[in-house]
């Protein structure tokens, strides 16, 4: 039986907190000073556990058992939002670290063991998930040439240069070499918090699709032009989202979400009525049929407004992941494991956000498994979760680790 | 009777359009260098008139005529919006400068005269008219003081200490001097144009009242928030705009018009469920009970959306003028000028724009005189009046100038 460490991995959840610390949570953009010193410092700790580290080329700390022959991996990201919370992507490298540590403490395991890995760049301040992609061969040379920052504009190149990492070769997996990969993280939502859940059994990241929605009508004067004579390209829009409100609940999923995060109108000044106006809209489902669904109706309201006129609207498609499902027998471990330490209090359900398990779904059996939010609050420096449900989250992940490596 | 000199009229015009020449437009922000050197040009034209110039302390540029006795003052503004037309503004002084010129030319004028005034910053670079309302008295030291320039954050104190305006007296009015104020503009809009008419006479100045709407909700993931838990200050927004959309129409009178200028999300990225939201929305009309009806329906929608939750939406007066209008004797004058040079094609008709004629008018009888624009195009380097237009104007503008001056 496998048991954790509280108090070590509370010890290590704390200490990696102090990297970029920013009031209650952490400032640690990718390849940032405070990224990099988390990431040697959490390469030290997986040497400590009897791993062998290395930190790659694109910035992934990878610790592997050179003994063991039965072998699962696990891991989530190190780096941070800006000036946002502690635990979003820690919380899943220390869980993984935990695991093995536990694992290899567990008597009767001389050939299982576990793998630890923690991604770079999760969170997007140079590209899509630079780590996990690289990890499974996904990321070109040339996509690294031409990503840069988004907050600053430095590049990538750069960036890596001066984190040390230039020149260094990127990790690829070997698939052969595990049974699965496992990924916790805390839920970002509220469902579990409000439910009275602990643990949450993902069953499919859901994929996210991302527009553009740009209308064109004609700038003029907020005084001198008529309302008959106007081609209010902001006005237009307002009406094309306030159709999309009225007419996305009629096709929509159960957990389907819609959200237009970015509005802009140009020139933007109070007296002048807007020539442009474009608008950031996405939606996410983990189902293909729904988000097919969604994209129809967004394309059919933007027919209608251009046939009412008398602005154009064009909608160009930023881009459109595919959903991850998790592997069926993972969850079922997931499951059991949960039943075990908290019994009753564990869902089956979607993720909302993408994960680094996404890019691994396709290579390995993966599962994930989400602790709760308080308040349902992440992405912001109060994100926060009772140390009570980290160590019950850390306990059932080890205990389905360890039920990946027997079965 | 009195006469324009056309070639003159036009070749004015084109010399004061070289100043700050963008395209076929000009970009003459107040107190740029091009700006004061405009203004040191028609400082020096009016002195070449027979009048008496000077630039005062707010950049007003004022040209008296230092021995007539029946006396009217005319004007406009010299200064552009950024990037914008060759004609707002610049068509009125020269219009003012070519009937003193006219008037002073034609035979049997011995006492009567027209004195000349080019305001600054009726564009709102740094305030809000503040060459007129200086030279009506309005505009204090202290609101000087905490001026700045919309664009760029200079302060006003110092934009007047490089234009080497700093601790010059700023000219008031006179009234007792002058039996009418003129001011001849572009019309900035298409009514004159889309009728076939050649000469607008203003009825009154609208009143432009101004607000800022906040929403607050909850910032939120995008991804992780369900639909039903969020509190999306976006969408909360676009619903208000949309219910102003739908029910304006039902209150307004048949000129009102109504802007929702600039809208920002926060904190405005693709995956964020927006915190709060902004709107600068502004309706004008020349009528105070319609200002009024459609003030109350904007508290009126406000309170719904409020009462309706989840999100809270404040409103804050940002301004609210009053309609200024234009004196009847006046327009009677204008209007018979304007019978005579073009025969069935004048009209009457409000202003949608604010000029320096409102803030004259509670202070001398006022007048303004419109010609078309092509295509309504205004505030863009685009913006265009045929030579042909603009030389009948003049020769209205001037009439009518001389029919107040022998009254």
């Amino acid at each position: 039986m496998v048991k954790i460490n509280p108090d070590r991995l509370l010890s290590d959840l704390r200490t990696l907190a102090s990297f970029g610390k920013y009031k209650t949570g952490v400032h640690r953009p990718t390849y940032s000073a405070d990224d990099m010193s988390a990431r040697r410092w959490f390469a030290q700790r997986i040497e400590e556990a009897g791993l062998r580290a290395e930190i790659d080329g694109i910035g992934n700390v990878y610790g592997f058992n050179p003994t063991k022959s039965r072998l699962a991996l696990a891991g989530s990201h190190l780096e941070s939002q800006n000036h946002a919370g502690w635990l979003d992507g820690a919380l899943g490298v220390v869980y993984a670290l935990e695991a093995a540590r536990a694992i290899s403490e567990a008597p009767g395991n001389a050939d299982a063991g576990l793998d630890v890995i923690a991604f770079a760049d999760e969170e997007g301040h140079f590209g899509s998930f630079l780590g996990s992609r690289s990890f499974i061969g996904d990321l070109t040379e040339a996509e690294i040439d031409s990503a840069f920052n988004h907050s600053f504009g430095t590049s990538l190149r750069q960036a890596l240069a001066e984190a040390g990492l230039a020149g260094r070769s990127r990790r690829v997996i070997d698939a052969s070499r595990y049974r699965a990969f496992l990924e916790a993280h805390i839920e970002q939502g509220d469902i579990l918090e409000s439910s009275g859940m602990k643990i949450g059994i993902v069953t499919a990241i859901v994929a996210i699709w991302q527009y553009r929605i740009v209308v064109t009508g004609e700038q003029n004067h907020a005084g001198t032009t008529t309302m008959a004579r106007r081609r209010d390209a902001g006005l237009a829009l307002i009406r094309l989202l306030a159709a999309i409100d009225r007419r996305f609940p009629e096709v929509a999923g159960p957990r389907s979400v819609w959200t237009t995060g970015q509005i802009a109108l140009s020139p933007g000044a109070k007296s002048i009525i807007p020539g442009q106006a474009e608008a950031l809209f996405q939606f996410r489902d983990a189902d293909a049929d729904v988000l097919t669904r969604l994209e129809n109706e967004l394309t059919t309201v933007i027919r209608e407004a251009n046939s009412a006129g008398p602005c154009t609207v064009t909608l160009e498609r930023i881009s459109a992941s595919r959903p991850a499902p998790m592997d069926a027998n993972v969850q079922d471990v997931l499951e059991s494991a949960a039943e075990q330490y908290a019994a009753g209090q564990h869902v089956r359900m979607p993720s909302g956000a993408g994960h680094d398990a996404q890019w691994l779904a396709p290579k390995l059996p993966t599962g994930m498994l989400f602790v709760p939010s308080i308040g349902g609050i992440s992405h912001h420096w109060t994100e926060n979760t009772s140390d009570e449900d980290i160590v019950l989250g850390a306990q059932v992940f080890a205990d389905a680790a360890m039920r990946v490596l027997r079965a």
